[in-house]
Order: C-alpha cells, then structure tokens, then sequence
C-alpha cells in the first residue's frame, strides 16, 4: 500500500537523549528542555515553537563574555550555511539531471557510434557548421538493417520498449523504496510549511529515489515535468543539512523556514527563473507573506542555484533562459488582444477541465483495482503513451523539445520543424496541434497521480503552447488571406512583412493554460517572461493569465494544488479571505461539554496518567473546578514534566493532586500536591465566542495558531482547533479527504 | 507652516447624515449604524472596520428576492470600476506629464520655430533620417544673436532664470494651496495603508497641484523623480473614486484595499513596469501580504495602467521599456562579478550615506530659518543646481537622459554621447562621472524633503548609472591595456572585440545604489529589468541587490522611507520579524491603575458624558466593580448609542446607571439603568500579561490591530496600544518623532 497517505502515525522520530548535558540540579538546560516532539500527521504549535526559539536565543546571548557573541553568531551562520548549501547543490543536481535526462531520452532513438555514454548533443560536438554528424546512429543504423520496414519496426519498438523500462524501473523504485517519492510534492510542502509535521517525506531514500525516479520519468516520454519534484528534491536537501544541527532538529518553526528557502531554489532551477522562484515561494506556498526575512533568504537561495546551474552549464549555452524567444518585432498590435483573450478564456476552460478529470481519475485509481497494481499502471500507461506519442509527430519528442519549437519563429535559417512553418499546411498544422493537446490533456490527467515522480508545469503549458500555435497559425492564414481588411489595418500593408508571430501565440497558450491549472498569478508571468525572455510581451502575457484565471475560477476555485491538499486533507488553510455569513465563533467551536479538560486542583496524578493514555489529542485545556481557565498544556509537557518528577510509581505518589496555578494549588494540602505548573503554554490565544467566525479563520490564517480556546469572564466555553478551521474551509470541495484514510485524531 | 506635519486634528470629516433612510422603527439600518468618523491623525480599528463590513455584506445579501443577488454584484462591480478607472486614469495623466516635463524642459534650451507648443521631438518630426533639424532653435539662433559670447549667455541665463521659475512656481503652489502634496508620499501612504487616517492626504487640491507641481519641478532640473508623486496622484485618484460610493466612503478598510491596488498602478505607470508595481506593493508598501485578493485587484490595476500609458504612447515609440538596453553579448564573465560585488558595496555605503544626509538635513531645516521660508529654499537650491549643472556636461540634460545615455553601450552608429565613447579620454570620464554623482548625491539629499513633489528612485537611478559607468570604463580600459592578463582569460583574445559593456555596469551601478536607498529587493530587481529589458542578466542585478542590502543594513537598519516614517512618528508597523529579549507582553502593557475604565453597573450617564468629553482616547474598556473584564467600547460608538436613547437632558435621565452586560444589569433596578451593551465591540482581542512580547507584537503587525487588551482569569490587567507597539519597534532610530509636532493623545 505505498500511496503515501498511510503515514499518519507509523514512524515516531525520536530524538537522541544524550545530546545535553544535564545541569548541575540534574535538570535538562533550558534550551532544549521543552522539545516538543511530533509525530507525523501532527500539526506543529507555531506558538510553541516560537516560544521554543525565544528561549534558546535568550539562553545563548545571555552567556557570558565571548560565547554570549559568537554563539548567535554562530547559529545565523549555520542557517546561512544551509540556505547557501541547499542552493549550490539544488544547482548541481538539477544540471546533472538534465544530462542524464539528454542522454536517457536520446538512447530511446540511437546511441553514439564511438561512446555510449553520449549524448546526441556530446556526440556530434566539434563539427564545423553545416557538417553532417555522422556519429550519432539510430538503432537500426548501428545495427545494420537496411531494410526500411525492419528498420522502422526496429525504432519503434526500442523507443517502446525503453519508455517502458524507464517508466516501470521508476515505478518500482517508488513503490518499493521511497513512497513518498511519488507525485509532484508541493501540495504536501504547502502543508508542511503551514505547519504539517511530515518528516519521512524528506528521508535520503526519498530525496534519492525521486532524483533517479525523475530522470527516468522525464526520459520515459510520460506526459510529466520536473518542477514539482525538484522543489521535493530541494526540500529534502535542506531537510537532511538541517539535521546536522540541533537547532533545526529540535525547532519546527526554524526547520520550515529553511525549507521555504529551499523551495524557492527548487523552482529557480527548474525554470531558470530565479526570481520566479522567489514569487513562486511568495504566492502559491504562502510562506513568505509571514516574514521578510524569509523572502530575503530564498531570494539568495535562489539567486546561488540559478549561479550554480549556469556554472554547471550542463549543455554550454550560457543561458538560464530555457525557451528562448526572437520575435519578429517588438511590437504587438491592439487586435490581437481578440485572440489572446479568446486563448486566456480557452485556457481557463481546459484548466478546468484537466483538474476535474484529474480529480476524477485520482479517485477512480483509488477506489479500483489499480490501487493494488500501481507499477503495472505506471507500464501500461508508458505503453501507451509511448506509442501513441510515436504516432503523432509532434508528441514523439520530449516535451520540452517541442515547446521549444513551438515558441520559436519561423526563420528559414533555422530550418523548419516538422513543416511547421509550411504556409500551404496550416490546415493539417492545426489540427495535428489541437489533437497534440487533447492527447496531452487526457495523458497529463492519468499521468499525474501515479507512482511516478510527475510535476504538471511541463505538460501544462506544452499543451497551452499547441493550442496557442494552432490559434497563431490560423491568425496567420486569414491575415495572408485578407491583408486589407479592416482588422488588420494596424498591420503592414505588405503581407510578405510578418506581422502576426505565431510563435508568441504559444506563449500566450502556454500562459493561459498554466493560469487555468494553478490559479498562479504573478509568480506565473515571472516565470513564464523568464523562461521565454518575452520582456517586451509582459503586457499581453499578464492580461493573458487575468483573463484565466477569472474563467477558472468562475468554474471552480481551486487550483489543482489546493484539490490535491483537500483530496489527502492536509491541514492546510488557504489564504483567501474568508467571509462568514453571520455565523460568530460559537459556530466553529467545540463547546466545554465535549472538550477533555484538566480540572486544577482536582486531577489526580493517575487520573492524569489515564487522560494522557486514553486520549491522542495535542493538549488539554486546564480548568478548576468552577470552570475558570487556567492554561492549556500539550501532552508532550504534560508527560515530560510528570517524568521529571520521577514520581514513586507504587507509592502514594499517584494519588496526589495535580496543581497549576498559585491561587488553586492553596487549596491542597502541601503533601498531597504536586506543582506542574512548568507544563503550561505561555502563548495561549482566547477569544469570546461571540466575535465573528471571519476573525477566528483570520487568527488562524495569519498567527499559524494550532487551537484557539474560548473564555467568557474567565470561564472556558470551548475550543476550536486548526482541523475545524480546515474542515470549514474546505467544505464545498466536493471530494475533500477522500484520499485520506485515517482522520487524525484531534481536540 | 505648511510643512504636512500639522494635519493631526484639524480638519474633521463628516458625513452627511441623510445618506441613509431610518427604519420602520425609527432606528438608523444595520449598514450604516455603526459608521465610526475618524479624524486626521488617527488609527483606524480595522477588526471594527471589518465587522462593520460583515453587518453589511450580511444586511445586503439577505435582502429578499433579486436584491440579495444584484446588491452583492452591484458591490463588488463598484469595486472593480474603482480599480479600473484608476488604472486607465493614472496611465493617461502619466502619459500627458511625460509630455508636460518634455515640453518644459526643453523650453529651458530653445522652442520650436513653427510653433510655441512643440517639444523638441515633435518638432523635428517627419524628417528623412541624417536630416538636420532646423525647426528647432535655441534661445540665441531664434532671438538671433550672432555674438558667441552673448549666445552663450543668454543660453545659460534662460536656462537657470526657467529652472528657477518652474521650482519656484511648484513650490508656491504647493505651499501656498495643497501643503501635503510636497514630497514623494510614499512613507504617508505606508502609514496609511496601514491604518493611519489622513483624509486631507488625498483632497482633489492635492491631486492637481501633486500632478502640476510634479512636471514643473521635474522640468526645473532640479534632483528629484517623479515616481513616488505618481503613486500619490494615483492614489488620489482612488480615493475621490472611492467617494462616489457610500461602501467606501463609510469603511476604512474597504478604503485601503482600493488604495492598494491604485499604488502598484502608480508605480507600473512611474516605470513602465507592471510587474514591478506589484511587487512594489508587495515588497514596499507590504498590504498584499494579508490579503491574495488585494495582490490581485493591485494586478489588474498595474496591467490596465500599463496599457493605458502605452495606448496614449506619449513619444511615439510603442514601448514600455524607459531605457532600452541593448548589450554587446547576452553573456557575462565570472571574473565580472568582483567589479559588480564592489559596486554593491559602494551602493550599500553611499546609499546609507544619503539617507543619513537627507535626515541631517531635514533636521537642520525644521530647527532653522529654513523652516520660515520655504519657498525661498526651493528657488535658492534650485538656483544651484541649475548653475553647478549647466557647468557639468553629464548633469544638464534631465536625469532620465543622462540614465538612457549611460545604460547605452557605445555604438558608432548612434554617435557618442559627450565624449563617453572616446578611449582616449577615459581618465576624464571617469572623474566628471564620478563628480557628477557626488554633487547629485548632495543635491539629492537637500532636494528629497523641500517643498515640492519629489521622488527618489530616478536621482539614485542617476547616481548609480554614473559610479557604475565609471567602474566599466575602468575594467574596459583596464582590459584593453592588459587584453592577456590571466584575470581577463575567459574574455576573446583579440582586443577589439568587446568584454566589458560599460553600459550594463552603469546597470549595475544603478541597482546598487537603488538597494542602498531604498533597502527593497526583489522589488527592485524586477522594476530594473522592466525599465531596462536586461533579463539575460538578472543574475547579476540580483547579486548586486543582495550585496547592496547586506552592506546598508550592517550600517543602519531603515531605508528612507522608513526613516521618514520614523522622524514623522506615523504608526506604521514595520513588518520585520521583533525577537524580544525575554520581556513579556506586561513590560509593554499599560497598567489596570493608569487605564480609564467604564464601570459596568456603576458609571452614571453624567459621568460618562464627562468621561467622554475628557479623554480624547479612541476607546474605553468596561468593566465592572471587580474589575472583571466586560468588553470595550469606543468613543464614537458609545456617543452614538447615548444619542440614539434620547435622554431627557434636563432631567434624572444623566443619573441613570449604565450597563453593558446582563449579569451586571440585573444590580441595577430597571428604571434606574441605560443600556449601553450595543455600544460594546463584537471582536475583542485578549491576552495574558505573561505571554511573550514579540507575541504582543507579531498579532499586532499580522492582524492590524488597534490594541489588545490584557486579561486574566477574567479581570482586566491593563491594555497596549498600536502607538505602543510603533515606539517600541522605532525606539532604535536616532531621530524618531523629530519631525512630529503633536505626539497624538492615546490610550
């Protein structure tokens, strides 16, 4: 069953005891004394851990003389030293995967005659221009096949049979060594950087086997791209440097404020796009909205991978720009914005429909009998894939092959590609482009789910750019056929002059259907503008996305991202506003009634054993006995202090009352106490349970708050947790939770 | 004394009361009911603001039959013609400025012979490329002075006599009818953005004389830009927008969303940069942060603003981007970077050199004669400037010419530029261009702070475009002396062929002194390579940007405008992480004994009209004999509810009892009691006074608060204010409040 949704409570990291020293009172020293730590599928106590952070830092800066200087220094350093570390081998890593995602892809077609390990690229270098390469052989070449049918069967069935092999050999290494490698991995980072404690997602099994799983992937032809999972690899990256250090390790908060930075190198060197990455961390993983100086970190993340994979510079063109773009003029006239719009309404439509028939698959693949057959899916669908793609001319090459070619302009330099650029062919171009696109459509939707590594950038926007070339190409007749009518007034009068440049119709494509499928905005006209270098086409590729982006979300709010989050029920809060219909907190929250609470003053120390034994919620609220609040204690302190006391287990000891607060504990007699007041949090949020429900979705939107405990004249009323601020949030995605097993259990 | 700081609590804005019609019962409707009228000077409670904002959404949308469907659609309609209209308006009156300031500034250096109201651009046009122009004059050939000497003179004299006349007229205006609209505006509209209420800021005088006063003193020549101005004018425009509509009108927070939005549309208009002006909200103005909505509307704004400036094309040349660069190669050299990183680090030193000039200066201003003639200054400073710049060849012509000039690489077809291309007149160059930026860092500093609209970004864009020059004409001279030198390695051997683009490190240059200033990033970046279209080398701006931040923040935390934020104390949080050093929310917090306090079931009418009329607080919390908390009420609220009773004035009506709370209302017999509970807020935020002071801080900067009152186990312990919380973070700033009058009263 590796699906990856089974991973709520299995594997409990714990940590070393012998990492401190005790004090000379035989306490545990301050700075790591109030570790809490999670278990997969919890959600961490921002609060807490913040608190957590204060007293380390103040601890480390109270110390005397020099090390009260260098300490803190020290640990700023050690964060740097991640944050640059991450970058440098995100840059590295993410170079060498593209050679061996070259080299994989082209062993599919040839080989080269004096090297295996070329690629076709390595192969035929050194050749003067013009100069025939002769030592990159196809298959049926080096074999000596002369006859035309055997050699095309020959072709045929190794591309075949590779795609398989690679898709099946990734599938098989998913299955049986990394689960968690499968997937794109951002919705669960989203999660994670909102406070979802998922550590086995970042194991080195993981970060391995999704590296090799998507270079295999890539190079297996499958309707898949490599930003979501670089953006994993990255993650796991930072996750396994920050486990060099205790202040990581033992900090949930800090650890995710790495893993942001991290994030942002992902996307930076899956694109190029370094300040897309930074934009990306920005506005779909909502990280940085919370503070500047995270912004500030993933901008140098960012920065240092893109500097390493222009060092590495994997295939010696210098560039970071991947789909370079020279348009005829820099100009674009006001008619176009017809097309452009009709594109961007297009691309809202498909986007739409791609998440809906994702969705739909995902649940169909889960509810029959290909759950228990995943690597045999992943086989089938490569099969497929592979020869149906070997059917269409423009689906055969890799897909960034073919979005490169697309958004280049016709130039007879250059050659044509595949009697593109053909003006007697525009009929058959079209309509071989949009059935390119319905096949990528069909294909994306199955593909991205399965046990493969898959991101959804790639196809997206390989099926926006046909679709835009198609709407280029017939832009492009009718202005031939009809130079002087009216529409085309703005045009040149000649029509051998270009005016209308089908190339940047793809990108125009490629932009809306990447709007209908993530819901991005800015980070997305970034990105795209720096993937392209369609500088001066900023205007119309932002109007392009408005424009999707309205038409998709008149069509469904959420971006696939957001479906996949509310399909597995992670407790994650989008950051849209919420707007309540009158409804105040008492709505929203869980009356004392039903709340497990710890009575001051009352509770006995077995009473107290048997609360924290039958219950797996995070904390309790503590009340006395007229229902007065006092705090509220996690479980963790709750058992870390009981253990400190080292109670006399046959004794006596377990009949004593627990105290919390000074006034109760007068109430008991000395002997018959024991002080666990240590256990309280000291950042506890109340609220009355009449202010309305915005505010309390608000509170827990912005302050990242694990519950919020409701009090009226110093009575508890209720709690609320971030589970029910979720669940509200989520209630109209028609699928929530239903690739999510085991609700957890909450309070 | 028309110097904006005077603007506390002058002018009192009230709406009219016949807005609404009462209801059935005699009482004021839901959605107007609770109305509150700031004054200039204030805070506004933005958890009311919003509650208010619920009332009505709920009110309208409950609306039987098709007015609880049109009414909401009607809203939110009115919202987006806000939003577009102010985009289509600041990009056409961006546009006809642009042709104001060239109209103006080239009425300093001749006028057209065929026609008093042609630039020189319009003037010579339609003419065969090579052609002379003859059309155009300077003052001498068209007032035909034949003596050299008396030409030159008489050049030299209507110039200054022009740019003191332009300055003087700006600042006459702006002194004399809109005293607010001097300056660049940015640092007020954080403020408010933020919750500070200056209505005044934003009156249709402000806007025309901002938008008139703009084009003379950018015509002037005196050392300003006209960037942060336009986000003013924009944001005006927003504002008397805004008024039409009662759902703006009435609510503060409503308000501010469309302001946002007007923002970025003024900085896309300021730059040509669309992109770069929602970052600029993003980054600078930090309001997207809370809301995706917000980043949203402000990217629709920018686009349509965008389009608009270019659908006008003010000089013809279909472009957006200000200063097109074309490089020699699209690549740049490792060993470049060390050039670049020093250019940062003079960036980040100079840039934090002018903001504490500018500061010192500004001081001395305040506490001098200055103060007493602000008129004079101006035309003495702009006397200066005109005469030390007609005497330097790089600082006569307008800035944005010197910029374009310097960002361009040499190219013998276009011409040089004064000599900027000669090889053998390098050491010259370097030392006017390092002149140059010396006296406009002077300049700059006096200029930003007098008595006219004035922007920062394009003086700093001019000082760093020269240092960078001068740093390429070094390497380039450096490099055709030593054309072998191993540092020079990865350059092509042959000298002749180019290495070094001058022109791209003026980029650079730029960039670090931008990030020196003004302390923005990726902001920054994206505005720079929209200005310049030098995305193959965002690389190096990035770098550069980081290397210029890191240097200006070890040598002073704030940028300038957070500094005139400081001197001028207006309560903006700024949104950096605050670590506390151990203190607890009870160090910040005003105690029980030194708040005024409401007694629930004890305060009399009479004394609470007192209470009223005494404090000049925006608020009161209640609470009842044993200090139990009751809730929180503000004045404006409690005014309107005793107003709403009708009291009997002469009679026992003012010895009646208030209450708030229905426990407490029952000790009061019937007869003898008003009830006041509606006057009481329905969101109240409450904390312990244990609870960590960066906690305190942090909610305050995340939820926008007003205060947060403390509490614990029910009774009220005392209460922290937002001014609080802003003099706590700005504590740290020498010159704090040094430009503040009237320290607002609080509590």
């Amino acid at each position: 069953m590796p699906t990856g949704y089974r991973h709520t409570r299995d594997d409990d990291i714990v940590y070393p005891e012998d990492e401190y020293e005790l004090t000379e009172d035989g306490r545990i020293p301050i700075p790591y004394r109030r570790t809490a730590k999670y278990k997969d599928g919890n959600t961490i106590d921002w609060l807490h851990e913040e608190g957590l952070e204060r007293e380390r830092n103040h601890a480390l800066r109270s110390q005397a003389g020099i090390r009260g200087i260098l300490l803190p220094a020290l640990e700023s350093a050690r964060l740097w030293f991640i944050v640059i570390a991450t970058g440098i081998g995100i840059g590295i890593a993410g170079a060498w995967l593209d050679v061996l995602v070259k080299w994989l892809g082209d062993l599919r077609e040839g080989r080269c005659s004096y090297g295996f390990f070329y690629n076709s690229n390595a192969c035929c270098t050194g050749l003067s221009p013009g100069e025939l390469c002769e030592d990159w052989q196809s298959w049926g070449d080096y074999l000596r096949i002369k006859s035309i049918l055997g050699h095309s069967l020959l072709q045929a069935s190794i591309y075949v049979v590779l795609a398989i092999a690679f898709a099946g050999s990734a599938a098989y290494l998913v299955v049986t060594y990394a689960p968690h490698a499968f997937h794109t991995g951002i919705p669960e980072i989203k999660a994670i950087l909102g406070g979802y404690v998922f550590d086995s997602f970042f194991s080195p099994w993981t970060l391995l086997i999704k590296a090799l799983g998507l270079a295999l992937a890539v190079a297996s032809g499958l309707s898949l791209g490599k930003e979501g999972p670089l953006v994993h690899v990255a993650c796991c990256m930072a996750y396994l440097l920050s486990q060099l250090f205790k202040e990581f390790r033992h900090n949930e908060a800090q650890k995710r404020r790495v893993l942001a930075a991290a994030a942002a190198a992902g996307v930076s060197v899956a694109f190029g796009s370094p300040l897309g990455g930074v934009l990306f961390g920005l506005e779909e993983l909502d990280t940085f909205a919370n503070e500047s100086d995270v912004m500030w970190r993933g901008f140098v993340a960012s920065a240092i991978a893109a500097v390493s994979l222009q060092w590495v510079n994997p295939f010696g063109t210098t560039k970071l720009v991947l789909f370079q773009v020279t348009f005829v003029s820099d100009t674009w006239r006001l008619f176009e914005l017809i097309p452009w719009i009709t594109l961007g309404v297009i691309g809202g439509i498909l986007g739409s429909l791609l998440i809906k028939l994702n969705v739909e698959i995902a649940l169909y693949r889960r509810n029959s009998v290909l759950n228990d057959w995943p690597v045999l899916e992943v086989i089938s669908v490569s099969a497929v894939t592979a020869a149906v793609s070997y059917l269409i001319v423009f689906a055969r090459v890799q897909t960034s092959e073919l979005v490169a070619n697309l958004f280049q302009e016709c130039d007879s330099a250059k050659g044509d590609y595949h009697g593109l650029c053909n003006p007697t062919a525009t009929l058959e171009n079209v309509f071989l482009l949009c059935l390119t696109a319905i096949l990528k459509i069909v294909l994306t939707a199955w593909t991205f789910g399965m046990m493969v590594p898959a991101g959804i950038f790639l196809p997206t926007i390989g099926i926006g750019a046909c679709l835009g070339r198609a709407m280029g190409l017939i832009m492009q007749s009718l202005y031939r056929a009809h130079p002087t009518a009216w529409i085309f007034l703005s045009c040149p009068p000649d029509p051998s002059v270009r005016c209308i440049s089908p190339g940047f119709y793809a990108v125009i494509g490629a932009s809306a259907m990447l709007g209908g499928v993530t819901r991005m905005t800015i980070s997305l006209v970034v990105i795209l503008f720096e993937l392209t270098g369609a500088l001066s086409h900023v205007l119309p590729i932002m109007i392009c996305v408005m424009t999707s982006k309205w038409v998709g979300d008149a069509l469904g709010k959420e971006g696939i991202y957001s479906a996949w989050i509310a399909m597995r029920r992670y407790p994650w809060l989008p950051p849209a506003t919420y707007r309540d219909a009158g409804e105040t907190g008492a709505t929203l929250m869980k009356p004392l009634a039903r709340v497990v609470a710890i009575r001051d003053a009352v509770t006995t120390v077995r009473e107290l054993r048997a609360l924290l034994a039958a219950h797996d919620f995070h904390g309790f609220p503590v009340i006395d006995s007229h229902n007065e609040f006092v705090g509220y204690a996690t479980k963790q302190e709750l058992g870390t202090v009981l253990e400190r006391l080292q109670l006399d287990e046959s004794g006596g000891d377990l009949d004593k009352t627990c105290t919390f607060s000074a006034t109760n504990r007068l109430r008991v007699d000395a002997l018959e106490r024991v002080d666990l007041s240590d256990a309280l949090e000291a950042s506890v949020i109340q609220l009355r349970k009449e202010v309305p429900q915005e505010l309390v979705v608000n509170m827990f939107q912005k302050l990242n708050l694990r519950q919020i405990l409701f009090t009226h004249a110093g009575k508890l009323t209720g709690l609320v947790t971030k589970r029910d601020v979720v669940d509200l949030l989520t209630r109209q995605f028609p699928h929530a939770a239903a690739l999510c097993e085991h609700p957890p259990h909450r309070q």
